[in-house]
């Protein structure tokens, strides 16, 4: 893969064009949906003059997009790795600390953002678009933090049929995505008391970790 | 909320008409996006030479969009309200039997509709779109067997916090429709045989019943 935007590293101007494009492009993706914004509404909200500004620094919208997610994955990532390198030294993993790993970190990079956040939003609709399910289903799967984490191992494997194993791990991926993106659509809509945002992520939190230990012991089995 | 297309009852051809849209309209959302499918190309591609057929017919794109989801949920309803019926005779029911009445109606509906369906795919997109998102609610929390089912009571509710509650309730929907769209994006892009489609739809049905099951213990206690 060719990495995105311009192949000689940005100046500092682009730098912070290419930011300010990212970040208005996740916040009117966010709130109106991806069919609803056009990449020249983009440009325009991101205060650009040129309106092929997104075509300039990303050369399209699956890219802009891409980068988008890479850039939150990277943050995430900068959480989990520290929790699941701690596991590793352990015995015995159980499967509340197992989820606790995949769940978590995003639950603290959702409290450093600060209120509202799109990133959830976002991501539940890359997931679901036909073009873009693949790089998200990669490039979530494929960091460090996670593979590690599968070695690890807290999850059942004895005698469980690989497809059934791969439907294990697209429902814990699509509870959780769904379950942040839902949360950060309450908040955002004054659903939820905005003032109780962090208590409000740490509790989904807790109540993913239960949902998705429940729900593996049911679908694989007790381990 | 009005009747969505023109006021008068719609002449046999206009009924074609719309048919053939929302056929269309389904299958080019679910194979390529919502972003990425205008209503102009949805008019072309059901052979309608007035390129504002989809506005003439219902309006606008959500009000098309609406109109197939209101479709769906009557198919699988009919389904659902026999079963629904039949477990209201009786003193106690299960988790189990409860999400068997969720899960196996749209199993059915997805096995009488042939190999390759669009709706799974596109319910999850309609699930996940800022404009939609409320309308699919309503929808589909709102038929009669989903009433019946919730009056039935098999989910436990002493000692359950609202909150805790409608989360419960929001994980179920967002697992179902979700897992039904990642096996129908399967069979279409061939990573599951489609000869065996009759057989994986059962497949998911039993999963996502042990999946939900094991979720709801987890997150709201044994009952």
């Amino acid at each position: 893969m060719t990495p995105p935007g311009p192949a000689a590293p940005p100046s500092p101007r682009s730098a912070l064009a290419r930011d300010k494009l990212m970040r208005t492009a996740e916040r009117l993706y966010a709130e109106r949906g991806f069919a609803n914004v056009s990449v020249r509404q983009i440009s325009e909200a991101a205060g650009q003059r040129n309106n092929s500004a997104v075509q300039y620094h990303f050369e399209s919208r699956d890219r802009l997009i891409e980068t988008i997610l890479s850039h939150h994955t990277r943050l995430v990532e900068k959480h989990r790795i520290v929790m699941v390198e701690a596991l590793r030294e352990r015995e015995t993993v159980s499967l509340e600390e197992h989820y606790g790993c995949l769940i978590l970190p995003n639950v603290e990079n959702h409290i450093e953002a600060g209120t509202p956040t799109w990133c959830a939003r976002f991501l539940a609709q890359a997931l679901v678009e036909p073009a873009l399910r693949d790089y998200v289903l990669q490039d979530h799967l494929d960091t460090p933090s996670l593979r590690l984490l599968d070695e690890i191992g807290a999850i059942r494997r004895d005698g469980i049929r690989p497809e059934l194993r791969a439907r294990h791990g697209t429902m814990v991926r699509q509870l959780s995505v769904h379950a942040f993106a839902e949360l950060e659509y309450d908040l955002a809509n004054g659903r939820i008391d905005p003032a109780t945002a962090e208590e409000s992520w740490r509790v989904l939190g807790q109540d993913l970790i239960k949902a998705l230990c429940g729900l593996t012991t049911g679908l694989l089995g007790p381990r």
